[in-house]
């Protein structure tokens, strides 16, 4: 089936917000066959709104919306989809129950503009929202055809809020509504596959032979994040899984040792799983990355069982001082050296208790540079209770990007040491 | 002028990766006049990227497209373009040159895929892409109305990489180029505000007065990002100066004392600033947060002036050996208590040599709760040489929710105490 999502919000539009509902409604529907064939972002006009919802609804079974349902004068999609779907804004007392819950929780006095939220166009279903105090509204309607040969089909909406972790928090409510009333169809097998230490071009050189041996309707997509691909392998509706397995095999063959592993796995989570294997815990010792490698650990739920914690070094004092990098490599060698980073791996291991460490040093940019070091050259250090590795990186790229390629690289070079030295522990 | 968005790339459609490209964009073309009216996210379909560049066309003035260029099989948008705006594809030896140029830098191997980048539509003017192989076209065509008082109309359009980076790096040149070939109209003049402090719903009833003042075509946007709330302030179309400053002095005498200043000002750009001010350094001690106040303040160029360095503890073990926080507050109130989190930001001040220091110990969930303690508390402490203080809050949200909101309180807590003693002291 068919899903559209539209994105309401000037925010977005002008740049003060990134849109990430729409991945994340995106993951969500993909396991249940979903496709989705486009993402449009409107801003709040009653037009244009009107405009993208019904192209929408014209070429899509369900369209989700997020967005414009806030308490302020800048949000008018509720009137809107009255306009589409029929009926009038009344009050829900439900909603009102629930606006005031979550006010008294957060210890808010509650005012005209709040209650307006408990206002919900009669021709939906409300699902309560239970992270916030705009209501979900599902609605449906038969969209009529010109032609006699197709008739009218039925179409669905779904307005959700735009507040990021209500969107996320009421996912399930959402995908749980949809298999109740839309069910699954189509069912297209897809399957993610991590691969890492080889470029774009090079690995598609290397699957032509797959990709060319793949049945027509079968799509294999390439999706490089930094320091990383994801391959996404997709069948033919309601392909059979046996097929699907037997290309799925094909395609992990042809990656090779370059497959990190299946599903979409960041190189902290990579790290996660090398240092759980050994039951090793891991701290982080970091100077350009400025925390980032300790940020995308501690993001991920229940890493305190492996992830001990971090000393961001920003100056040369606190490299010495506390990570107890020696004053003369410092002086001779400077912060960006092999030298420098070898012993933040071993600061950070002694004062965090940790077994193994990464270690950044770099020049981010956009200032910073030196001769000999232009800005994205970094110094990268991993070290476990089996050996220790320096490497340096010149990472192009602005800042954002100097710091998003160090941190994956960091991790990877801690994953790619576990294994040789696993290699060289096997070999013997 | 109106601008549409077009941004290709399967992986955007299925959630692997967030388009951040539409926004860089739209804040760079924003001050140029022009108004961002769709944003449409579509696939590596033919027909679907034909269909989203025709309806983008007829629509805006100016059309740019991001991704869809790659050197793999999933990428088909110049064939598209072509079709759209006639030529055909012929190996462009400047491109050529530069994708030789690039690949030799980073000292990887060239193969037949990658040189294809180099086939460029004869109906296009090239713009070298500095950062990467893709290189960036610009196609102008006439839109035919068959509505004889609307004559045909010149439409532009300009195809960017999707690599964020290239994206970013490459603005300069396509705003340059934009600048000369379209030239800018209809101005609009805008102005953001970054309020903190008083929640929307409070502060659209607090603007009420001066909301109901504006003309027809003025427009205020409330766009609430973690902590703060920016409200944008755009006039008609070729507004008076003078008329524009009038209602930007009205609305700041409204937003009264929650006004941050003019501008979009993160929590760690007004830590910096109010750090600045005094010429004190700052130091974070991070729990829950995990690293991510270090991030978003490292994130930020020339931070080195002030940021010194931070102590991720996430064990209680380098609460008490690192950042000496004592046993016993530990054994008795918890990591998650108002003396852990005063002890943390004294050790962080002493360890790291800082003058001031924030610190955040929390339940940033999924797993951790205990009775009392539900996810999302978190107790923040902040501390200058003129003062500190700590404080109890309760955030909504999942742990991603929970730590933002954590980072960004942690911020606007520092701030701030460092206004309350600098009230204090001039009263004095």
């Amino acid at each position: 089936m068919k899903l559209g999502i539209v994105i309401i919000g000037d925010e977005i539009l002008l740049g003060s917000v990134t849109d990430t509902n729409s991945g994340e409604i995106a993951r969500a529907f993909g396991p249940l066959g979903f496709d989705v064939t486009t993402i449009s972002t409107v801003g709040d006009k009653a037009g244009d709104i009107r405009a993208a919802v019904e192209r929408s609804l014209d070429a899509n079974d369900l369209t989700i919306t997020t967005g414009g349902l806030g308490p302020t004068r800048d949000d008018i999609t509720k009137t809107v989809l009255t306009d589409i779907f029929g009926g009038t804004l009344a009050l829900d007392t439900d909603v009102l129950a629930n606006v005031e819950r979550i006010f008294a929780e957060r210890g808010i006095r509650m005012n005209e503009l709040t209650r307006s939220q408990a206002m919900v166009p009669t021709s939906c279903t409300v699902i309560q929202n239970r992270y916030g105090t705009a209501p979900l509204m599902c609605f449906e309607k038969t969209v009529a055809y010109d032609e006699p040969e197709a008739p009218g089909a039925r179409r669905h909406l779904i307005c959700m809020p735009g507040v990021p972790f209500e969107t996320r928090g009421m996912l399930p409510a959402v995908t749980a509504y949809v298999t109740e009333h839309l069910g699954t169809s189509d069912k297209v097998i897809h399957r993610e596959f991590t691969v890492a230490g080889i470029s774009e071009s090079a690995l598609a050189e290397r699957l032509a032979i797959f990709e060319d041996s793949l049945p027509a309707g079968y799509k294999l997509a390439y999706l490089p994040i930094p320091g990383e691909i994801v391959l996404r392998l997709d069948s033919t509706p309601n392909a059979q899984a046996a097929e699907f397995e037997e290309f799925a095999t094909a395609l992990t063959g042809a990656v090779g040792s370059y497959l990190v592993g299946v599903g979409k796995i960041s190189p902290a989570e990579r790290a996660l799983h090398a240092m759980r294997q050994h039951g090793w815990t891991l701290a982080t010792a970091e100077s350009c990355t400025g925390g980032n490698i300790a940020h995308s650990i501690t993001d991920i739920a229940g890493c305190s069982d492996t992830f001990v914690g971090a000393v961001v070094s920003y100056t040369n004092e606190i490299k010495a001082t506390v990570l107890g990098v020696p004053k003369d490599i410092l002086d001779t060698c400077g912060a960006v050296s092999e030298g420098t980073v070898r012993h933040m791996t071993e600061g950070a291991c002694r004062v965090c208790g940790a077994d193994c460490a990464v270690a950044t040093s770099g020049i981010a940019g956009p200032g910073g540079a030196t001769p000999g070091k232009p800005v994205g050259t970094v110094w990268i250090a991993a070290r476990t209770p089996l050996g220790a590795v320096e490497r340096l990186y010149h990472f192009p790229g602005d800042r954002k990007a100097v710091i998003e390629r160090a941190t994956a690289a960091a991790l990877a070079l801690l994953c790619e040491l576990v294994h040789a030295t696993e290699a060289t522990e096997s070999a013997q």
